[in-house]
């Protein structure tokens, strides 16, 4: 019989934000699936789960690349895909581990697609995790959204134009890898008298994590990749 | 010393989605405090966590209606964080129960509130949790969002016309409450060709789950107040 696939969702960075899910089917799995972006960097969601391991349990690591080549991504997710289906036709249950939500901004989704296209046959279960976004918030104390306000989450800000648009119907925004364009989101945001309301977070439960409640110091200060901005037009309360 | 209040957030609905840390905090507290719309109603959170409780603790209930009425509503949220001071000025942690997250359209937001307002010295944590979006998106196997896709977060529709203003934005939205007006986005969906985009899930994790994967069933179906709409205009994949 096929083993079965696990999308595990392992949280933003603390051990304790796994699920009690995750957690039992993390220990429960033959073979621990781990994305990382380079073959030569360590794996950081093999060291939020590394405390919950049991011995024995074989851990496989799957190159996945940031990077805008769709083909070249395309034969990564394969190869990924391929590494993962000799185990699953070996009878072995795998956990593929996902930072955050597998389904939320994640290659996780690449990932069950190209093993659904290489074997439809294979069964599949997501197991949903804490995002860093939930996480953020909750680190702050600060509602992301409230009664009938609606959220919107942006990966990716195509201009200053974009974020206009999005700030004049949505009353609360998370700009995610925000610190690509902080220093004009700042500017943006003194413009229109909402620097009040914004708030940044780097690395949120993972070492090095980090507050900026004024992010006008944004302007002189360089910021993690790893980056949220949470804007309340409502303020911050 | 002051007892520490702690949101905890239990996920949407299986007892195993609670978060490692928020099951150590739920069994460390002396008192367990669940919110409820109505006095005569069971508490579904408390129904949740149940499995969880240890024997000796304190459960108590507090009343958050829901109301459009905003005086009657603060006098609610008042009454309920004085509940809670008691047991704080006792020397009592407190867990207050959220279904999903915390910080993501919940009461807790509003009783964190209340209780800082009456005493600023009050310690609070809040602990993330699963929300009913990326529970629902688990079950289906179906991403929220990818790579530089925007993700749009409704709980209230004012009309079609926002509908229409928001797909033109986000490629991907999530309609909380969608049972209110199922039928006008049915028919929205279909006149732009975006049936086939829009999954319905309902009590997503709880008793009576339900998953309608074509939706232009609502128009003849009646469906459940607590149901998720998730409409990705790349398709369901």
């Amino acid at each position: 019989m096929k083993g079965k696939l696990y999308g595990l969702g392992i949280g933003p960075g603390d051990p304790e934000l796994l699920t009690l899910k995750a957690y039992r089917l993390l220990r429960l799995v033959a073979v621990v699936c781990v994305p990382k972006s380079k073959q030569e960097n360590a794996s950081v969601a093999l060291d939020i789960v590394r405390p919950h391991l049991l011995e024995g349990q074989k851990v496989i690591e799957v190159v996945m690349p940031m990077h805008r080549d769709r083909q070249l991504l395309q034969d990564h997710w394969q190869q990924a895909a391929r590494q993962v289906l000799v185990h699953l036709h070996q009878g072995q249950d795998v956990a593929f581990l996902t930072l955050g939500d597998p389904l939320f901004f994640s290659t996780y989704a690449y990932l069950l697609r190209a093993v659904v296209e290489l074997d439809p046959g294979v069964q599949a279960e997501t197991v949903p995790g804490i995002t860093s976004v939930n996480a953020a918030a909750a680190r702050l104390n600060l509602p992301l959204a409230e009664g009938t306000e609606g959220l919107a989450v942006l990966p990716h800000l195509e201009d200053m134009a974009e974020l206009d648009t999005v700030l004049k119907t949505f009353p609360n925004v998370v700009l995610m890898k925000a610190a690509r364009y902080s220093e004009e989101i700042v500017k943006y945001l003194e413009d229109h008298g909402l620097a009040e309301c914004a708030t940044l977070v780097s690395r949120c439960g993972q070492k090095g994590e980090q507050v900026v409640r004024d992010v006008r110091i944004l302007k002189d200060t360089p910021v993690d990749y790893f980056s949220l901005m949470l804007i309340r037009q409502g303020g911050k309360s």
